[in-house]
């Protein structure tokens, strides 16, 4: 099953999160299909990384994938279970977090431009420049005309990386508020988790909507054909994790990436290996 | 077993690579154990992900890998065999190619530095600062009284990010020269390899004893207690790659990871939870 059609968000569409479901039933897939899925998510993997290896040999194209979403919408489980598949030597994680001093002088992009994917990477944004359209607008950080103006500064710099042969992909993990607090309640119940608890999980629960609404206009006004947004039903994981790979898959699927020409004389370093496979003989020959 | 007092080399020890034999045979592994090898290999990298999991967690600590070898001794291989187990968040793979010209402007440790692992983090660096004193002195780019000059101020460099709590781990990938050369047939045999074929691969092999020189004199003056090196048998690639997760996994055991304390007063979080809760509850029982 093709899952881009179905969450992908169509250029100028309008978006309302309310609308979506974000269980994996809604879809048609329940808890009964684990165990397919479960083999259907090792086989993206295995094709993960076959196209991973192509994409860092070629060095010509990159790969950006961006994740956004709600406290524990599951962005790190992402990463853990679907970018684990990928060879660590040309796979990128860069976690957006508060700004430091340095990336606060500068205007919102020039960080985000900074850990842009090298020809042949695949890199991956935990949390993005799309902070500086969400946090940073429901909490009011700069005045309305200047977090507005971004939509189209965030286009213009996505449409320069697409331009330069980067592959970028959005996803939004879409939960709902029941299941986040569901979450929360096990961090409360694990003790191996209660590091991860901070008071501001609650407090910003207050502003739910104001996210939901920051969101919806983010993704409707930066989806694009080069740079789509995905919205993933992820209430429950191991969709969310099957999605997101079969989307990734079927992506670099399509990039026809191909391993790199032959850059030297085959037929002089046969010749090469012939004499050197000959002198070690003798080598060995003289030493006995 | 426990690899690392069999293949660790002892601060001042003299190394003599004609003496180390490069097969797993030499420390009574053969062929047969592979399956057995396979098992332990889960294990480990299971052990693996669990560790990295607290160190990036605790984020006081860091580990920084060094892999140095011969060509085609498996660096690659390593770094997706056995960091392949790690995170990717929190994982980072450092690779050290012809410096640029920013990075030649410098002094040799500049870019070692720029990429050390930040708290919380593991770095493999694929080459590294070695390389300033391997290929550049069997091709004499500087004098010698230079790269002799370096072996202090590498001990230096490493003792300097130990002190801040980076462990050092540093592995040099001993194979022999015919093993070399049954890897070079294989890239010519195999079609999807030859695009890494160069003719380098034969023309520094005439450099090998220079090589091998560089390579003990460097693991002579730089294995330390705080940074060892160590010497592993590599003409077999499972056992290479179970020597190495041991040794790893092993060390950072010994590092206690341990998970942060609680930031939060857990009572004031649970009471969060409970007025989240039954806020949902009302709202949903008011749109019945």
């Amino acid at each position: 099953m093709d899952f881009r059609p179905l969450f992908r968000v169509a250029p100028g569409a309008r978006v309302s999160l309310a609308e979506i479901n974000p269980n994996a039933a809604a879809v048609g897939f329940d808890a009964e299909d684990k165990a397919a899925v479960k083999s259907s998510l090792e086989r993206y993997r295995e094709e993960m990384e076959s196209f991973q290896y192509r994409l860092y040999a070629d060095g010509s194209k990159s790969l950006l994938v961006v994740l956004q979403a709600m406290d524990a919408a599951g962005k790190d489980g992402v990463i853990r279970h679907v970018f684990s598949a990928m060879n660590p030597q040309g796979t990128r994680v860069q976690a957006f977090k508060q700004p430091t001093p340095a990336e606060a002088a500068r205007d919102f992009l020039w960080r985000a431009h900074l850990h842009a994917p090298a020809r042949g990477e695949v890199v991956i944004f935990n949390r993005s420049h799309y902070e500086d359209v969400l946090v940073v607008r429901v909490h009011e950080l700069v005045p309305e005309e200047i977090w507005r103006a971004r939509y189209e500064q965030i286009n213009q710099f996505e449409r320069l990386l697409s331009s330069n042969g980067t592959k970028i992909l959005k996803f939004y993990l879409h939960i709902d508020a029941d299941e986040q607090l569901a979450r929360f309640k096990k961090r409360l119940d694990d003790p191996n988790r209660h590091w991860k608890i901070s008071e501001s999980d609650y407090t910003e629960r207050k502003f739910w909507p104001d996210y939901i609404q920051a969101f919806e206009e983010a993704i409707e006004k930066t989806s694009t054909e080069e740079s789509p947004w995905y919205i993933i039903p992820s209430n429950q994981k191991w969709f969310r994790n099957l999605a997101i790979s079969q989307i990734i898959t079927e992506t670099m699927r399509e990039m026809n990436l191909t391993l790199p020409m032959v850059k030297v004389d085959l037929e002089a370093v046969r010749q090469h290996y012939h004499a050197a496979k000959s002198q070690a003989e003798k080598i060995k020959q003289s030493s006995l």
